[in-house]
């Protein structure tokens, strides 16, 4: 109770500009808002683990909308949104009138009537995600001029064509949980590398959301990929930037064993060439599926090239002192469990599997902490009054 | 908190048939009701703007139909659930066992042990979506008489094929906000006129609903479209009754510039010829696929003589003093911008966008106090409990 | 309220094993733990009546997971999480990334970090449906173990290949309710016996879950079934054991008429024949569509042989004093009504709507109970607290 209570001092002396603004990018936060992230996440999860009832919201909507296939994160935003006292509302676009021609900017205002928050997911098109995520804010924050909305739900990218922030804070707070705090993250050294997968077309959002975050930590960040499978250039100029405000380092090698060697934590996985994702955003656009299936045999003959970018116990064995720690936003492609060989094998994954679980057990939380600092404007308030009613989630 | 407390000071004292009956067509309820619906949906609106919890429902669900789709009225009705404190439950006839050969009765029961509200959209079909939600409504009846539903709940016309009564009472709503009373809308010349669009099959239910329901206001409502597009006899017989009983006028006009002129409000929308909707029933029935195909063709190039049904800039001038409000259910076929050419001019549009939107706003209220209105004897004393209690919605 | 008190001492008295584990197979339960789950049943549908707010959790997902589809169920998982304060959040394979190659093991964890319960329906395969279910609850317990949940979500069976507990334990509340107690139903004859349907494939789960939980009652338990459409043998063994364990019979005949002469209850329902479902198994996993339908026309072929395996008038009339009690899981396929020719008649059907309505009824408050008993350690502590606190269910 006591680490709780110090959690909520903290949080209740941050200033942040959290409220009122969607969490779209992490490069948009300070520093002490992704603090306030990460905190209000932990406060949140001791809570809960307490038996604590934690819904700060009586009624209201958390609206859903992916674009794109989705377990965890459905899974995640749907608890988050159950955890602060918000029912989930998902907006099929299959079953809405969106296809009859009406406008985003109109789309986005009748369905927040009464939500607190909307969650996107638009991770298919390079250079749209983004920009759709920013233009349902821009909606939103005119339909609040204009006094059509009662409240301005915050926006949470669920995983953009940029950045895939709910997960890459998530991995940080499970990192902050393995290493004790954000100050030890400082000089460890975290190798974010492309793994071997025989499948294609994974966003590139994971990776360049771990280099647009962990930059920012004082860490040693060495990214790792086969040549032609670099990421947005933007985002990859940024961590080298970040790195240097920052106290840390941001490298790029060709090899997952240059990447591995010493590392304290490992991030093997697969993602889309960028040139290809590029060239299979103009043909999703033209609905040419014949130049899709062309485009996708291609890639996997490329990607084919690089099966040895396995994660493997001989490479686990270079990382610091033999000890590195595994991460993987999952689902992870296992040699000889859901592929013939993919990102890592059997063995690696085993021994790894309860940190894992452990790691995308983080966002709910972050994910719900995201929507309270975006709704609330004194979220440690909020926490002390939990606390203080001290209402059991579960009775008996 | 003046204003509120004197609004459920009138809905305490009002008298009406509202609880234990369902919300199928407005032109079934007395003046009184339809008074007690707006006067409840802006008693909630008042409350969640003053941050209050409106949930009269610890548990029960709110099951909604679709069988056509829907994005504004599905959030409507998930928000009003949500707004009262119920849990949205989704009949989706794909995932259910209802192809399986049950009845039409069995289904109505099955989903409703513990419901208490049934919300149903059912438009596609001339002559058979009022209906359905008769037929629903009489299972109910029944299993209650049996004993077999501990409780009756509400069924709620969600559309159908006579009357899109959650849209008409938003609508009315809306006009009560920007007129300030019902009462100032007595003499007010509503234009209901047909409008172009590319596309074809547009249910007739919101003209049907807006004729069958102002005229019942001391409005003098004027109906428009080309020959051929007629609504369903019975209600357009039925405005012109109501009209002469409540001291307005009902009158027909064959152009959008003789509805216009010295309009107060118009309300310029597509909608498909009645002939065409009652063969597009018999081919969607008979599963004629080549004959929908054909109907639509025949249906389009008959829409493209009427071109020039589209609400301009000229138009609106023609108005009262040129200020005439301009309404629609959206969304809007908006030429320039959804389509070519459409319903309306994208300046017009423009221009009342924020106030289509609070019309919009209007419906999750309205569909609230439908419900609470026929589960609860005396509204006005839940309303006073909720006052009292004056528990915040959101925390912080 | 007396009878709810004395309810509630019987509950709080009873000692059983029930929290923190899973109801799969009625089988794996005790007897006292059957009666624990009728009276919480029969307690929650008190409380309800009485209108008082049933909520056990302030938050918490109910997880459902339909592999086939579902209407009633459906609604009753809805309608019990509901009553306890649980969201339901649906896992749709289709959206997920399940296909994408990740583990059952992985989903289940990943789908469970704030669920209180998973409710799963896999009926299609035999010999794979109670595997999958045992599957998930194993990755639940091992999750549990390494600290990678928070709490252990119940499983529950909502009908696999060999059980479907809810139905039957919803079936036998009904019988208490009709018969006054579970004493009562001592020494009655129950006839289970096939009908014929003019469709393929119907699982074999109730007539299973049937013999297999009333041969624990005393009672004399029939079943019939033409010749090639038996049940899997173990349970059939074990259903004879139990009967001879528990002071009753169990005996098989060969024609409807032998199992309802002198029934005071007879369940004439369709199942697939058991080979059939085995070949069946084996071309779905095959995704042998060609050898599908051949194996349906088959089936039906083989069905038709049987068109006289329909509950009539006269065969009820065999009952004991005429007056034996119609049972079905619903839908029914009635004759004349749902298909030309079913499994009963519309006469029959028609007086016993209500009962078996009311039958269908008591789902809801047998899937609460598994719940409730599977998470609370003492549910007679909640349900009092429940009583005192006397919230109101509805206000007004």
């Amino acid at each position: 109770m006591k680490k709780l209570n110090a959690l909520i001092d903290r949080i209740a002396a941050r200033k942040t500009a959290l409220v009122g603004r969607d969490f779209l990018l992490t490069w948009q936060k300070s520093r002490p808002e992704l603090e306030q992230i990460l905190d209000l996440a932990e406060a949140l999860r001791l809570l809960r683990a307490r038996n604590l009832d934690t819904r700060c919201f009586a009624s209201g909507l958390a609206v859903s909308q992916f674009r794109d296939n989705s377990t965890r994160t459905r899974f995640s935003f749907a608890s988050a949104a159950n955890l602060l006292g918000l029912a989930v509302q998902d907006l099929d676009e299959g079953k809405s009138q969106i296809a009859h021609g009406e406008t985003l900017r109109e789309t986005a205002v009748m369905i927040s009537f009464l939500a607190d928050a909307i969650g996107i997911r638009d991770d298919m098109y390079l250079g749209a995600g983004h920009e759709y995520m920013a233009e349902v804010a821009q909606a939103l924050d005119d339909a609040v001029t204009a006094g059509v909305l009662p409240q301005r739900p915050v926006v949470v990218n669920l995983q953009c064509d940029r950045d895939h922030p709910t997960q890459s804070m998530a991995d940080l707070q499970h990192l902050v949980r393995e290493f004790g705090s954000l100050e030890a993250l400082r000089g460890k050294r975290l190798a974010m590398t492309w793994a071997y997968s025989p499948s294609y077309g994974k966003p590139l959002s994971v990776p360049q959301g771990i280099i647009g975050l962990m930059t920012r930590l004082g860490m040693d960040v060495v990214l790792a990929h086969p040549e032609g499978y670099g990421l947005i250039p933007e985002i990859v100029a940024l961590a080298g930037r970040q790195a240097q405000e920052n106290g840390g380092s941001f490298t790029q090698v060709t090899s997952m064993g240059e990447a591995f060697a010493d590392a304290d934590i490992v991030y093997p996985k697969s993602w889309a060439p960028y040139a290809v994702m590029g060239r299979r955003t103009e043909l999703l656009r033209a609905r040419d599926h014949a130049g899709l299936q062309a485009l996708e045999q291609e890639c996997l003959a490329q990607n084919a090239h690089h099966r040895n970018w396995e994660c493997t116990d001989a490479l686990m064995a270079t990382t610091r002192d033999g000890k590195g720690l595994y991460l993987h936003c999952l689902p992870a492609d296992i040699s000889g469990v859901s592929c013939e060989q993919g990102e890592v094998t059997a063995p690696v994954f085993d021994r790894f599997r309860d940190p894992l679980y452990r790691q995308a057990g983080c966002k709910p939380y972050v994910i719900a902490a995201m929507i309270l600092a975006g709704r609330c404007a004194d979220p440690g308030v909020v926490l002390r009054e939990l606390v203080r009613r001290a209402r059991p989630r579960t009775a008996g």
